[in-house]
């Protein structure tokens, strides 16, 4: 019997900076402080917040997700990106290339990042041994149903599977709105 | 062969109101006046805003939908309502009772509304004769397919019937960004 069960984390709209971006936005050398780990291991919600901003309005205090990454990213709902009137693109972390920029405001100094402003594309962690109770692999695009007064069945759902991943699926505040999913509830993959 | 499509409607936040309760926020007997009509035979976006206002937080500028109910109603979307601090339920129009208050500002009055905030429940607008087409009849729920990048599948949406409807689909901005569609997109009736 294949597991179907998954537990939801729900992504607000959050910024990761590289070094670079760092010393700049909070000082030179500044190293993020972790104010809570997440379930993935080594991530964590920084105490760290900047103010995004385009020429049509703004988000204040966005927190900075850790550790640092090679490229500075911003991931926000496409409620986020009306807003700011922004069109960005649906995307897999790290894959930024042709997506809008935006200006990145911190206590010490501002950035003008050139791109990386994308909505991140629904997708679930799991370990390999997680792969094979679902009977999926890395890359595989899967069903998952969220239940309840406003279920749904998100499609396009990508499998990242990987040693270091726990399960998890990552899904963004509007696809939970819609859905009125809870961080934490279970979803069932059906493929 | 059973017809499938129907086009989306978008509702963004919005508000309806009493006639009481208008001649508080922009003056004894004030008439709506239409900015533009909707699809639905006789409603129509009027020019008239409103600040919707809570201790937490507030949007400006919401428009008012027009014609005159009976009842004032706040239809917001989930992703509002955490921005306001509110808890509301998803709700048909209408259905209010239960629901939190609000503080709505004119420019002439403001009133405190004690129940109306609701996110609305999925829909589609149909005649008769087009329920007929579709194998369906009100107050059916079924399954309706949005294709695409980030495609997915509502359940629990509500077949509404009569005589003065044309066929549409409402959904609320948080469904429409998590679906990634459009306004007058065509989505796909399941079962």
């Amino acid at each position: 019997m294949l597991e179907t069960k998954v537990p939801v984390g729900i992504s607000a709209r959050h910024v990761h900076v590289s070094q670079a971006d760092l010393d700049i936005l909070y000082g030179e050398g500044y190293q993020l402080t972790v104010k809570k780990d997440l379930l993935q291991v080594g991530q964590f919600a920084s105490n760290e917040l900047v103010d995004i901003v385009t020429e049509k309005g703004s988000f204040k205090n966005v927190r900075i997700l850790g550790p640092i990454r090679k490229q500075t990213q911003v991931e926000i709902a496409l409620t986020d990106a009306l807003k700011l009137k922004l069109a960005i693109p649906v995307r897999d972390s790290g894959d930024l290339k042709g997506s809008p920029g935006i200006t990145i405001v911190g206590p010490k100094g501002s950035i003008e990042l050139k791109e990386g402003v994308i909505a991140a594309g629904r997708h679930i962690h799991m370990s390999p041994t997680d792969a094979v109770a679902f009977g999926v692999k890395d890359k595989d695009i899967v069903k998952v149903r969220c239940s309840g007064e406003r279920g749904l069945v998100f499609e396009n759902v990508l499998i990242r599977a990987h040693e270091s991943f726990r399960l998890e699926m990552h899904i963004d505040t509007d696809e939970a709105n819609a859905a009125m999913c809870k961080n934490s509830g279970l979803v069932e993959v059906i493929k």
